[in-house]
């Protein structure tokens, strides 16, 4: 069977990292796609995906979404207002969701997909995501899969091999896959170090916890 | 009731235009959305987008996607190739397919409406653009339609109140609303006059014969 060729969605936080080196070894990776929508840890986290693409000899491009910034209410974006701390999936990490970010995200990655020759595009979602962010969810993906297969000549797909499972399940894979995860990054807040309070350090610590997995991440 | 709180999409052609109209009839309107992807007829469509806009008081936004001229393929883009001439629903017109166009619109609107207090998002596809264009086919629509309810925590809807009706239909709902259609743009060539070859035009000229309402377009 001829493997699937995958444009990879890749931001360079910890999920979809690993989502770029489970893809890798399952698929015919043809590139990865980063986007620039102005979040406060923007500038980390797109030189970690640019580290790991050239680590792995894979195209990166990256996306600026300059309308996000000037036309979208998240507390995640520059000048958007205090990133929450506390517990991911807790109601005031609300604050942090970009509305429709993976619709956007996705439809655009469809596009450059079937323009680039690819059939696929592959995603980092996971249940951790379900609780606050509504297009995580595996509902949705499954809707948006349909979406793109059926509004593309080349019937697109949409691969998210984590949505049913945890953060703590993929640093499993990860480790497994040997993923340098001190080279990934994860606080919203977007200062030098990991902040260790926000949700996204918090769930991040905790995935490394469970999986018992050593957490080479510096915290301030 | 309440009326639904609808962002229209407007390109400044004869659909979007009609559907701002019939919008303006139906629901609240909270303004049009228009996209510059760097399509040869970006200017002249844009204008009229703009002019309706100013005529009827309703606030119009510009999103430019550079990345679409920059990293996708059609003949509908600046240094696309060439146009082809011919039937808008005919086989050659495939080159001015512009991959998950209506996909990447609608999520960016999905996200845009929900930021903004709207819940719904109104677009003109027509049953004319369901040969050639996968991403105007009802069932793509219906599909959108699922994610964006499922992605957004206002379950943004997708209105498109034209999708199982013709060109020629939406010419005759635009004559009884009014709709002034020599200030709207179709031609995909982009120059000072509609060239009256190409598909496009061939398809506008075809749906005033049709619908019996005098085509108000100087051709070239």
């Amino acid at each position: 069977m001829m493997k699937n060729k995958v444009v990879v969605l890749l931001s360079g936080g910890m999920d979809s990292v690993t989502v770029l080196y489970h893809s890798l070894k399952e698929y015919d990776v043809i590139g990865a796609l980063s986007f620039n929508y102005g979040s406060k840890h923007a500038h980390q986290e797109l030189e970690y995906a640019k580290y790991h693409c050239d680590k792995v000899g894979i195209k990166h491009t990256v996306i600026k979404l300059d309308f996000v910034q000037q036309l979208f209410k998240s507390s995640l974006l520059i000048d958007g207002g205090e990133i929450p701390e506390g517990h991911y999936a807790a109601e005031n990490m609300k604050s942090t969701v970009v509305p429709f970010r993976n619709g956007i995200m996705l439809s655009i990655a469809c596009g450059f997909a079937e323009s680039q020759g690819a059939n696929a595009v592959a995603i980092a979602a996971h249940s951790g995501d379900h609780a606050i962010y509504p297009d995580c969810r595996t509902n949705f993906m499954e809707a948006m899969r349909a979406a793109m297969q059926l509004g593309t000549y080349e019937k697109i797909d949409l691969l998210a091999p984590f949505v049913d499972i945890d953060k703590t399940e993929i640093v499993r894979i990860g480790a497994k896959l040997n993923v340098d995860y001190s080279q990934t990054w994860s606080c919203y807040k977007g200062l030098e170090l990991h902040c260790g309070k926000c949700g996204t350090c918090v769930e991040r610590k905790e995935a490394f916890e469970l999986a018992g997995v050593p957490d080479p991440t510096k915290y301030q």
